[in-house]
């Protein structure tokens, strides 16, 4: 099967971890993803490591979210080298950055700008809490995007402080939309430049309109966690304005009660999901949950019942509860951590690793490997896996110079 | 500007999170979304209550996931229900579905029987482990997947045992995706069916292929929090296999050194990202951790370092602290709970709240409103914002048996 979006050239200005997740998906699924890079120093990401992980010169960590992408490089303050990024935005498709607002149009590369080169181009903006309002110059990073979104009410125990997520989510989450705005823009385009009455129920009644059909997509870190959040602000909304209220021991869902949680075996830790507490305490042999009108408390009295469950799972091994519990076909689950998921077939089986390698024709001529995993999402039985690894800074910028570029005139 | 996916159809045979998160997403962006569902009980979200909440007889978390979609009942083990849910096939653009490995190929709607009534069909499917391999018939719920991801073990403190994240991340993860893999699709459609070379940069060499243009797009939640966990993933892969250890406080990342993390402070809590410690000691006035070579035990030290800061900061409030530090300009927030947020002027400057109605004209012959939120991205500075509430179940059966189905022969 040929990847759905081969053909199509993404240039990402975008640095660090929200618009370069966006490329990475884009890429997955065939794009042509060059990153467009300051000489010398590139996307910031490059020299951001976690835990000192370096690899070939750039951060582990730029590795795992640039895979499968070219790099060009450009400073945008120079003339030249503005004059040649406009060249490349007029054959573009897409374009993404996370500049903070304003910096984009001192450049001369904001979307009305852009549209004059190429009035067709998906113009992708990611911002930390939108263009408008008092946060707009707050710094768009991920741990404060979760601070000023409530999140961390809703993990941990109802004594704990507010606890993090300890991964960046609000930045995955705001390149998966972005993503997705980018893909929807795509399908309108071509709808509006080719549209011809193929969509069959509403065949003809859409006036989708022709002509300049580019589009500007826009997202930000705080408006992809107030979505994330959807369940408990509409919850909030409608429940006169009442806080998530994070149970005792066990919390695992503010809204939902016993016996919803993970919980400590004698020889490690058991997820129970929802589900009737009757049928649990029977399989579990545990009777004092075992009463008639039980599941009346599940929610309001869930701190009582789970405390009860807490002292009643310690007495056994993990592998004991699980077969009462397979047998009596309750949602239940071990708890593993990396070691054991990655060596348990079931991993395997949805074969989620992948080796990418930087060939030895790049400019360090050494030929380095990273083991890092594919997209999640299959197409026709189809896993996207290119073995092309992170670039090098500035890897591509002789090709498409010679490519690109020399195909046309200039214009400054 | 007309909606990107105005005139597309989509038929909703999933319940509960993933698949109707993505048809929501897809409703927002234009979409038709028909949910496909079994007379007297429907989707079983509309009986999952969190927090006891109801409003009009369905489930309030129901209304929240299934806004701006419409509702056809069928039984599909009636012989007229399934000719006429086939003769919706025919006409539709994309199908979503959840069951469970082999339930859609015994009922006769598995994508090679669905190909054969509309080869142009997307068919998006979402398991909970994918469809071969040990756990393909582990319940797919989200805080299992949790549990068997590893990601319990990425917040919280380090004395802790697994923190769930308090939501569904998983089914919004998956859902996203399947999202993206729909909108992909559409995308080879469109370019299959009318390709013309417009693709500017590698005009005409791509081989894409016409005719039978459809696809099968498949997500899991295991697949979806992998991917969510790939620079955790990544840094085990290539680190030695050291699984991931939590700070012994204030923990937000793995694998990232101190400060980063949530504090507290005389009256409330603070945020800091990451930054180097010297301008942070600087600016909290804190000389035990102002020293010239701190910045060297940022990741080995982080406890102590954050154990110093946090008994600093715990001397002062709040606002003490951020004005500090916003003079020094390092990234630092307030935490906030929903009752902060909600009334927070950078919240109404985003607009993310939502009212949704069910029209006098639904089964029930009453109004009622849920406030909600939108979509998070935006398209031409447009914000997706229809008003239509949940629907009742089986509001549209009527309608679309006399307008989709009473136009074409129902063939058995």
């Amino acid at each position: 099967m040929t990847q759905p979006l081969k053909g199509i050239t993404v240039l990402e200005f975008s640095q660090y971890l929200a618009g370069p997740y966006a490329g990475l998906r884009l890429a997955d699924l065939g794009a042509r993803v060059i990153k467009i890079e300051r000489p010398g120093s590139g996307d910031a990401c490059r020299n951001l490591a976690t835990k000192d992980l370096w690899v070939d010169g750039d951060s582990l960590l730029f590795h795992t979210i640039n895979r499968n992408k070219e790099s060009f490089c450009a400073d945008l303050k120079n003339p030249g080298d503005l004059a040649a990024v406009r060249q490349l935005i007029r054959q573009a498709d897409v374009m993404t950055h996370n500049f903070r607002p304003g910096v984009m149009e001192k450049i001369g590369l904001d979307y009305t700008s852009v549209q004059a080169i190429n009035p067709r181009i998906i113009y992708g903006e990611v911002s930390g809490y939108g263009n408008e309002g008092p946060w707009v110059h707050k710094p768009g990073q991920d741990l404060l995007a979760q601070a000023v979104s409530g999140l961390g009410w809703l993990s941990g125990n109802r004594d704990q402080g507010p606890v993090p997520l300890g991964l960046a989510i609000a930045d995955m989450l705001c390149g998966t939309h972005l993503a997705q705005g980018v893909l929807a823009a795509l399908v309108r385009r071509q709808r509006a430049t080719k549209y011809s009455g193929n969509y069959s129920v509403n065949k003809g009644a859409e006036g989708i309109e022709a002509g300049n059909t580019g589009a500007k997509v826009q997202v930000s870190l705080l408006e992809s966690m107030i979505d994330f959040q959807f369940e408990g602000l509409t919850t909030y909304l409608n429940n006169g304005q009442q806080s998530p209220s994070r149970s005792e021991i066990a919390n695992a869902h503010t809204f939902l009660g016993a016996p919803y949680g993970i919980y400590q075996t004698k020889d490690h830790w058991i997820a129970i999901s929802m589900g009737p507490l009757g049928p649990l305490a029977e399989a579990l042999a545990c009777p004092a949950l075992n009463r008639n009108d039980i599941d009346k408390e599940a929610f309001s009295q869930r701190d009582t019942i789970k405390a009860t469950l807490a002292e009643h799972l310690r007495t056994q091994s993990t592998d004991y509860w699980m077969q009462r519990l397979n047998a009596a076909a309750i949602w239940a689950s071990e708890v593993v951590d990396y070691d054991t998921l990655l060596q348990h077939p079931a991993f395997k089986a949805v074969a989620m690793e992948l080796q990418v390698s930087r060939s030895a024709q790049n400019a360090h001529g050494n030929e380095v490997t990273v083991t890092t995993t594919r997209c999640p999402l299959q197409i026709n039985g189809q896993r996207f896996t290119s073995h092309r690894a992170a670039p090098v800074l500035g890897a591509d910028t002789a090709h498409i110079r010679q490519t690109l570029l020399a195909k046309q005139e200039v214009a400054q």
